[in-house]
């Protein structure tokens, strides 16, 4: 059987959160010793997986700091060289190896420019950790496949720390304390997801969709999709779809939605709606029992989602595997990325 | 023949943009009426593709102002209701017909929290001029077909207006004046996008590639073949190409490759080689004589990228018939679309 280091990695998951979320202290501690007072803004910086965790992240900062939160465009200081003053900036940089030539770059670019930086890695040893200010070591282990998986859901709940560390928040002690078992009750669960797979078949295209937290979750499933499957997916914002991309959703085009209760779920339940009526094959992760996809109710918004993206996880790998394609090591992909 | 309304649009461009740059200097100094002093950052609000002429705005004001530029995830006003403090930050907003009510809204809370609103709008009248402390109007006329082709280009070139008020910039007045021949000479000649269109034929999805500059346009040319030729096309910066996605790239999968002299161009042409060792079929974009879809040498690099969209919204429209669709009215879509 293929994938065998992609499975395993994602039954890591819940004792690498769990793990990750009994330091939290020690990290928030850090992570105020880093802040800008005052603070201005928060910049995000990072690329493939790390990027969507950099998005989610800024869904938490933007509430906890009170203050914008933007995700950098490396290439304006990597190509161009742009002149910037970051003073007052908290810059948050993103990535699993540590070793992707541009994030150290920008890090170094935008410490000269005056922002305090942070790493989130899971490896302390790297360029990155070295350039920033401090670093938020993930400790999840090697991650052997190249899809990231247990390092993708522990840099979002590094986000969560941040976001606690630096003001207020939507979750409790209860929900850190809940998360690790719901994790493991998604996980020890693949069949729904095998059978989405089979639904979705040879399809060549998907769409992933979702809003508010699980936007970003949408955007590392269809991401894992690509890569592991091979299967032209595209994630959305509910609200960007209706924005001129829906055009390509005809009968049977198969879409995954992604929600959790709170204020974004009547947005996408409506477009799931409007989807269907249009003749699409739409899966739904819904933290209701009655999903297709069901993931575990209660838990708060920004931790739910870390279960709709695992939902997600096992389809990326029971679609690669029914397609007979090997999820650990996808075409003309490698696990450190030395993108300039 | 369909699609008479796009391509009249797409014709009128020239003139459009020219007689939007004859106006500079007034906008400029309205602009800079509405700049906080000091200037902590710049947040944009859009969807669909504005949103796209937004990110190419990040490009241009990043650099320009000097200070962080942010696109706005507005889930976190309208669904959220994130307690926030935008003093110091300047938010623009982009909205062809103005009457998006989530962009308006976004402008309302954004202004309360203590920002300094600009709206970028085809529409002076619509509530989200109203709501904005100034307005640019785009006065580029009626827009009948659904996919915008003239608005868009001419919010692109708004933001040049606006970075040209805000600080320095890397385009002259020569470039200015020569905008409009360039494209003109563009538009002139459809027959390299009808090949390009035949070559792509019935192909289910395609990926579009640029960075830099280039890389909104490659986000819109994506939009585009999605809203009016039913194709699953989406837009990758190269870098975030490389980290994952690729591996969805196939013997002859159609790839639109966007660039023009610059830093950015060794990085696409790098990544063109390594796509057709892999078997893409690689159709570029490019400034250069003997690319399958030449546009003219010689602008600065921002505006150049003006020039290359245009040749996408060709092959847009040419595939859309191609296909025997109606590109002014694609399915399930209406000119102004009320997410909220």
């Amino acid at each position: 059987m293929t994938g065998l280091h992609m499975a395993s990695e994602m039954r890591e998951q819940p004792s690498v959160l769990a793990a990750l979320s009994a330091r939290r202290s020690e990290i928030a501690e850090r992570v105020r010793a880093v802040r800008p007072d005052p603070l201005h803004g928060t910049v995000l910086v990072a690329r493939g997986s790390s990027d969507h965790a950099a998005i989610f992240g800024r869904y938490l900062l933007e509430p906890a700091t009170g203050r914008p939160v933007a995700l950098a465009a490396p290439s304006l200081q990597t190509l161009y060289g742009a002149p910037v003053d970051y003073s007052g900036f908290l810059v948050v940089a993103v990535s699993q190896s540590g070793r992707t030539p541009e994030i150290a770059t920008m890090v170094e670019r935008l410490a000269a420019a005056g922002a305090r930086t942070l790493a989130v890695t899971n490896e302390p040893d790297s360029p990155l950790a070295a350039a920033a200010d401090a670093a938020v070591e993930l400790r999840a282990g090697t991650e052997q496949a190249v899809p990231a998986t247990k390092t993708f859901t522990a840099q979002a709940l590094a986000f969560a720390i941040l976001a606690e560390a630096l003001g207020p928040v939507s979750w409790s002690e209860d929900d850190w304390a809940r998360l690790p078992a719901a994790l493991e009750a998604v996980l020890a669960d693949p069949e729904p997801a095998e059978r989405v797979a089979a639904a979705i078949g040879d399809a060549p295209g998907l769409i992933t969709v979702a809003r508010g937290y699980c936007y970003p979750m949408a955007l590392e499933a269809a991401l894992k999709l690509k890569e592991t499957a091979e299967l032209l997916a595209e994630g959305y914002s509910a609200a960007d779809l209706r924005h001129g991309p829906t055009a390509v959703v005809s009968a049977g085009f198969p879409v995954l939605a992604m929600s959790t209760s709170g204020p974004a779920a009547s947005d996408i339940a409506d477009l799931v709606v409007t989807l269907r009526e249009r003749g699409a094959a739409v899966h739904e992760i819904a933290d209701r029992p009655d999903a297709e996809l069901p993931i575990p109710a209660g838990l708060a918004e920004p931790l739910a989602a870390i279960l709709a993206v695992a939902r997600a996880q096992q389809v990326a790998l029971a679609l690669a595997r029914q397609r007979g394609l090997d999820p650990d090591a996808p075409r003309g992909l490698s696990k450190v990325t030395l993108t300039t």
